[in-house]
């Protein structure tokens, strides 16, 4: 492999991980970037976590099989539970959205009161309290389960009374506990950036991963030159293990991303 | 294996076929059950064709392992994609539940305008628009993709005003058409009937796959006794691809059924 062009490798269950994969092209703008979206089995949100485990290191060991130099887990649900796994068995620089979202809360907070809303599988793995109260102890935190998000968001429902009315229930609990910070931990949530400003009104500021995953990101490559003069750099390629619906046209328009090549590989390629 | 003990073999995406399993039970006390719900890969209703033929391949070929003397495709999008396959395929009696659900529609409307509801990839296969006009040509069908009751569903909001506000959503176009007759055409959403039957008012008659599938069934199968007296009769095993979420419980307390075991194997050990 030409040494520069071997990609960045990049997985979510789904393609709501793109809203990552934009903060790294505009950090890396000359890497070449391989997105995996694992649209066979998408969510992962509701699943065991020896099942998220299991997908992770299958996708993983696809991504490495094609060259990847290093992984991102674009995918709050398996970030949280099966990024510790993947660190003991790969070698490559590794990094989940987890610890970057929980720097950015950190970050965000004057009062320390936080609020996250993420998928089922997400907040009962409570991996970003520990990420939180590892930087900044103390902090109070509070979080709730959103899991009709991530379909509404799929739908299309963007701009959408029933979204509106999701949302509020959901963040109606926290907004009584006066957080002035809300993590948007899952990949979708950025799409709904709006409505759920909306919600929370001007004093919450949102957070998510991807700006401060994209820094993180540069800190662990191994130094070396990020703009190769070769041609065939800064492509991006996307992998679905099953064939889009009209939810990546939504997000490829929305996050300005233009793939160089779209491959469906069936789930079951991806094992062993 | 000794004769009648062989199990009949029925499968889901997910839980929600064990409204199927119910009747099946109801019309057959003395028969073993295997039900398989492939809940890691859960829901199949946005996924390609291609891929719902593969799962459904794989979960069929698991359950005859298991000795499955006939097989019941309890899940509709399956049905509807994937069943023509299967029948190529599989030697024993198979059975999926479009067609019993279209007999259904056709026995209930008086008018002749038959309304719909459905995931998105059953919608699409036009699977029920075919097998009513099958039946009774000149049908007005109307259909719409209800993707969002699934979720709902599956988070318990079985009575409550976000699923309400869904449910009127997707049907006020085909009340406006004056249907008096509204399939039910994914084995959730029987679970929906009281909300559903409020939305479209006492005029419109709600029909399912359920029961004459299990008609259906009693007619595939060869004539054998049905309650033999060996004591390991009438058993129901429930197989799951990931450990079940709090859905199961909500449709097995709804249904009455109590499983005498829970396995849980993963979705890749299913192939091959």
């Amino acid at each position: 492999v030409k040494k520069g062009a071997a990609p960045l490798g990049v997985f979510d269950s789904g393609v709501g991980g793109l809203t990552v994969v934009a903060a790294i092209r505009s950090a890396f703008p000359g890497e070449n970037l391989l997105y995996l979206g694992d649209t066979a089995r998408v969510p992962y949100g509701g699943r065991s976590q020896e099942t998220i485990v299991r997908y992770s290191r299958e996708i993983s060991g696809a991504l490495l099989q094609r060259e990847a130099r290093a992984l991102v887990v674009a995918c709050n649900t398996a970030s949280a539970l099966a990024l510790e796994t993947l660190q003991a068995e790969v070698a490559c620089p590794l990094l989940g959205v987890v610890s970057p979202g929980a720097a950015a809360a950190v970050a965000a907070t004057r009062n320390g009161r936080i609020g996250i809303i993420g998928t089922r599988a997400t907040i009962r793995s409570h991996a970003y309290d520990l990420a939180i109260q590892a930087i900044k102890p103390g902090c109070a935190i509070y979080s709730v389960e959103a899991p009709l998000l991530v379909p509404l968001i799929e739908e299309g429902l963007i701009e959408d009374p029933l979204t509106d009315q999701a949302i509020h229930r959901y963040l109606q609990p926290m907004l009584e506990q006066e957080i002035d910070t809300l993590v948007l931990a899952c990949t979708h949530y950025p799409l709904l950036g709006l409505a759920i400003q909306r919600c929370v009104g001007p004093c919450v500021r949102l957070v998510n991963s991807a700006d401060n995953t994209a820094k993180e990101l540069a800190r662990l490559l191994p130094d070396e030159p990020r703009i190769p003069s070769s041609s065939d750099q800064g492509k991006l390629k996307i992998l679905l293990t099953d064939p889009p619906g009209p939810f990546l046209e939504i997000a490829l328009r929305e996050l300005q991303l233009s793939p160089d090549s779209i491959e469906i590989i069936p789930a079951d390629a991806l094992a062993g």
